[in-house]
């Protein structure tokens, strides 16, 4: 009891019978806790979802980093507006094929990257609370085969 | 190869480390999927949620719903008022605490439930494709440790 009031959302969560409830539940938490963490940089979850690709693959062109992650096409041309504006990422025409915009970050956008990551280090910590080694292994490995379900929907 | 073509997150996807990112990623494509299932019903996937919220829990309040589930109360009063614009839920005043507007399906909303609830089902499935029962019932666990830690942060 003293715990649901400190709570209120854990006897909801508790009686979740089905993954979608709960991934959907736990999508928005880790959203709002990284809206409050990226309030800093003025930059919002879906922005930090394509710097991060930024940085592990940069000189990706914005097509083949929404076809290869995911990212909605409308959305991923924002996001790189406001990167852009933000001075954290440019854009370069490839010299052989000129339709194909390249990104990268730029030396602010590089200086970001360790900080960023340990947000994202951060949250991750928390999730994964009181899991054994081989509890969260496991548990990563379910999320894999899930995401891999999820990519033939 | 010949599925990196077919399917081209998969390489991403397997190379994942931490589970933000596959949450992220299934979540995102869990709610492209519905979008694209609910349009039918010209509701989006935040309506189906407080949707399913109010079958559950029918009379509940708004804040109350709220707070039980984590849910934007902004977010919320909007998908309310679309919802009742849709005729499939109305609100009605508590006769004790006149404050209190409490929530219900109307008969065209429960006449929708059966149909939403398939909806979920039919992405629960897919998501747990060539899980065996102990591996799901091991995923589900893990996903509320998950959803609870997520729930303190």
């Amino acid at each position: 009891m003293e715990n649901t009031e400190k709570n209120p959302v854990m006897p909801w969560i508790q009686e979740i019978k089905v993954p979608l409830a709960l991934i959907s539940y736990t999508y928005r938490t880790i959203q709002k806790r990284f809206a409050k963490d990226l309030a800093p940089y003025h930059i919002g979850w879906g922005h930090f979802a394509i710097l991060m690709s930024v940085y592990e693959q940069e000189g990706q062109s914005q097509d083949s980093l929404a076809l290869s992650r995911g990212f909605d096409k409308t959305m991923i041309a924002k996001s790189v507006v406001k990167l852009e504006e933000l001075g954290l990422i440019y854009r370069q025409t490839d010299p052989v094929d000129k339709r194909i915009k390249r990104l990268y970050p730029t030396d602010k956008g590089w200086a970001l990257q360790t900080e960023l990551q340990q947000t994202a280090a951060g949250i991750c910590k928390i999730l994964l609370k009181d899991f054994k080694d081989e509890e969260a292994a496991i548990a990563l490995e379910f999320l894999r085969k899930m995401a891999l379900n999820a990519s033939e929907m």
